[in-house]
């Protein structure tokens, strides 16, 4: 247990929102404290961080303070610019490792990795101008979705093709940017596998929850979900492989759709993630500080699920339901401190915990 | 619900100890911000606060900026002294109100309140020299346990009365503060309820727990407790007396010896309890976000017990257990967040969660 941070260390989080105040939470529950680094004022990890920093990943002074008062750095999205990361990494250790940023920011590095890896993805071709464009389209066939290749999430930077007619217009929507023509697969249900993997190589995945998205947002995401047994094992199986192979340490989020032939990888994310909020209210441990255990060295947790949950996140107006959700039974609720409730932005969740 | 503070208001929280740091956690779940008022530096409540004012109870000055910067003042231990709260509640409302600190900041006032209700306590006297002493042991009886009437917990202040031989070292012992003998009562074992009651006068109370101590500090509480069906109805209904004859506002440890006769009451504590930490993994809604809940206009959430759950205090070198806790399966840890681990010490809990 040499490689456990000592109690009163401090984990330095890239990113201030939602995941970085949880973390935080999950942080200082294993005896640490956490350093918040986030371009925006006032940012919801704040209020439960010992420390935060309000800087931009241009200001290199300021990221080498930051570095310098961490013990070990790791993020809650996985947008961080290529420099800032370099200068950081130069002073301490990031948890998930830069292979994992480099797959995950780049939505083709992400498909070639995995389909490297033998697991299945939507049809996929590169896009940087109408010429291949139209030779996406001619090898994805349509309907299909033009993606940004990077800095796209929530169904932003992203056009639908109805037809082949729809090219141009969806072409406009990239603005320039290098983008990715994805071929619509035919599925029954998502599902999302929250996996682990310690400092150790240990792996531990939570048990599959099944999520609904509304307007390109996760809405809801229930356990159990609707898969086989045979399902489940694959579902879990192929996210060890997933972590395994970058060498993984941290909890990662991986998107799958569900076919009768068989798992379809959606995508992956590098961190905590949204479809894994109900592991707070049904297992001893939950993904923030499983992540943390792997940051700082720990064994994972028992992540076993107790019991069952569906959770449901709050955005925009959403929040005008907490006084009648408050008085149900079986609710808890996890609010995220932000001021303003606009269309569209994630302003808590509610778990609704029952015997399994 | 027009009494429900707006998100984003500040909780001001006296005493910045482990207790204060689990309510920060809990009203920042709530999307509050938390004020920590604590005279020690680097509280471990200050590590997920949104701000720490370090200052004694005597600076006035420092008490109203901190009135001031809040919206409502709560308090994780119960021995504020009487000026501090003067000028504090004069700038803001306390909850639970000073009536229930007047009671339980003083022994003797506690066990007049409580046989004023009908409750059973053990025998007790007051004692302020050697000749009330004798006449409180002719009364009361040996063996029995004198203790200062104030600022006493976790054994401090404390000494046993084997015989009446003992007399004069015990009350050495007082070092001159007023103080009550104790009788000793038969019971078999010790419980307590954590009892809420909202601020519309909604009473709620956690499933009892059974409490084992060890060297006078409390080492673990188990749900659920061995109690009929009777006793636990007379538990509640007992606790919810307690509360609504104060008038009382938040979360209280209500700590009853089991006897053949029926309960006893030994004491109260106006805050959350440390009897009460398993709430963390067994319900929906935790001791600590009851609190806040209370404090803040909120409905009572669902404390109903999802789980069975053990939990047991980590006290000094236990922490050097925690690595080999932390590989438990059902092991949920809680870590205080302090450097140093002195004898008897609280550094931190696990709650241990298995089916019902």
């Amino acid at each position: 247990m040499s490689d456990i941070l000592p109690p009163g260390s401090v984990i330095g989080i890239l990113g201030g929102g939602q995941l970085g105040r949880m973390l935080s939470v999950a942080a200082a529950r294993l005896g640490y404290l956490t350093h918040i680094y986030e371009p925006a004022a006032n940012p919801p990890a704040g209020h439960v961080a010992d420390r935060v920093t309000t800087a931009s990943y241009e200001d290199a002074d300021s990221l080498r303070a930051f570095a310098a008062s961490v013990d070990v750095i790791t993020y809650e999205f996985e947008n961080v610019p290529t420099a800032a990361l370099d200068l950081l990494e130069a002073a301490k250790p990031i948890r998930p490792n830069r292979r994992a940023l480099a797959v995950s920011q780049d939505r083709i590095a992400e498909k070639d990795f995995l389909t490297g890896l033998g697991l299945t993805c939507a049809p996929y071709a590169a896009v940087s101008d109408m010429d291949s464009l139209q030779a996406a389209i001619a090898q994805v066939g349509t309907p299909a979705i033009l993606k940004t290749t990077r800095l796209g999430y929530d169904g932003k930077g992203q056009a639908r093709l109805r037809s082949a007619d729809d090219a141009g217009a969806a072409l406009a929507d990239m603005n320039g940017a290098p983008a990715v023509l994805e071929g619509f697969i035919s599925f029954t249900h998502e599902v999302s596998v929250i996996a682990a993997r310690g400092l150790d190589g240990a792996v531990s995945c939570y048990d599959p929850g099944e999520n609904v998205h509304k307007d390109g947002i996760l809405h809801t995401t229930t356990l159990p979900a609707n898969l086989s047994l045979a399902q489940r094992t694959d579902a879990v199986l192929l996210a060890a492989r997933i972590l395994n192979a970058l060498d993984y340490v941290g909890v990662m989020g991986v998107e799958l759709f569900v076919t009768p032939k068989g798992l379809i990888v959606n995508e992956i994310a590098p961190r905590v993630h949204n479809s894994g909020h109900w592991t707070q209210n049904g297992c001893a441990v939950d993904q923030f500080e499983q992540h943390i255990r792997a940051v700082a060295g720990w064994p994972l947790g028992d992540g076993s699920r107790h019991s069952d949950v569906v959770m449901e996140n709050l955005i925009g107006d959403d929040i005008l339901r907490v006084p009648q959700i408050a008085t149900e039974k079986h609710a808890a609720l996890h609010l995220y401190g932000k001021h303003e409730a606009r269309p569209g932005r994630k302003m808590g969740h509610v778990n609704r915990v029952t015997p399994k």
